[in-house]
């Protein structure tokens, strides 16, 4: 039984939805050492999510934004919380929506996913700052 | 400490909210050796999602359909990802916002799950194909 | 390689949303034993739900409230599952969308979790009784 855990820094990315699979397994040498196992990568921040979703073509990721600006709009009249920016308390929304963690099984070294799934990050701040991951990885 | 890990196919369905969780256990005998575990359950597919929710009555599941059509709907003026039919933009959405996993705890050589908890199959498209789960146990 | 699994009893709270980390975390001494693991909390409920976000300021709480209810509105023309009362059907449906686990990492004793996130119990229902989590810690 293995366990690793580090934190991961991301660079600071605009406001929407970005591929960032490749990156954190670049960071991640220890997947080699699992034959089988799990990988939990979770997000510090509430305003800042992760899901996992079509790596292919760029405008999937544009739609999110658009469709998710829709779905959780900026200065709706019954917000309390407006003091931060009128981008705040809809990122606090989306966050939880999408959710701070994903996880994803290993096998043989690899994480297993379908052929067309990435792990996103998504960045819901106009003006946001680098984020941090701590990414926990298990298995034999 | 054990782990095991499968893939399941899981049978082509219509377009809507389906119970799995007798298909699912029906698959892992694995089960009856752990005492205390968590089930980790995967869907390697960006238009078909994991959930869980009110496992007796079908209406619940009918209007998780309805909502969610309306929640996310087709043909929206701001969709660029278009080509693969007006179904597959608002597929990609849903899948992200139920998410492509769950976790549930396992005691006694089972899911340990409240009187009414079952596991979704969410699929989004009109005309989806077989779907692949990845399922990770590990315990004691 | 360390498990710890028990059922932990939430008090009946009102509909909305409200923090519980240091009630979970004061239910969980073994937490301490812990250098490096995973600690997965899940709701035996169909009709509430958990979610990681802001645990500073009270009306970003509110805020939850009042945009899940636009969100996912009561009376709904298109519900067929009516029957146990307004608040019901749409709360089947804020649960699947923020989820019935959320894990966090687990770092030398502690969660792992970024300054301003903390646990939200989700209360959909107008008038719940007492709320069951399954807390299951792993790690070395």
């Amino acid at each position: 039984m293995k366990w690793y855990q580090k934190e991961i820094r991301l660079p600071a990315v605009k406001r929407g939805f970005h591929l960032i699979t490749d990156l954190v397994e670049s960071q991640l040498p220890e997947l080699e050492d699992i034959k089988m196992g799990l990988a939990h990568v979770f997000i510090k921040h509430t305003s800042a999510s992760l899901t996992i979703n079509e790596d292919a073509d760029p405008t999937v990721r544009q739609d999110f934004e658009s469709h998710f600006n829709k779905m959780v709009p900026e200065n709706a009249p019954y917000y309390k919380h407006t003091l931060e920016g009128s981008d705040d308390m809809p990122a606090h929304l989306k966050a939880a929506i999408l959710g701070s963690s994903v996880t994803v099984p290993i096998t043989n070294g690899k994480f297993n996913m379908g052929t067309w799934q990435g792990i996103y990050l998504c960045e819901h701040r106009d003006h946001a700052s680098k984020r941090w991951l701590v990414v926990t990885l298990q298995g034999n």
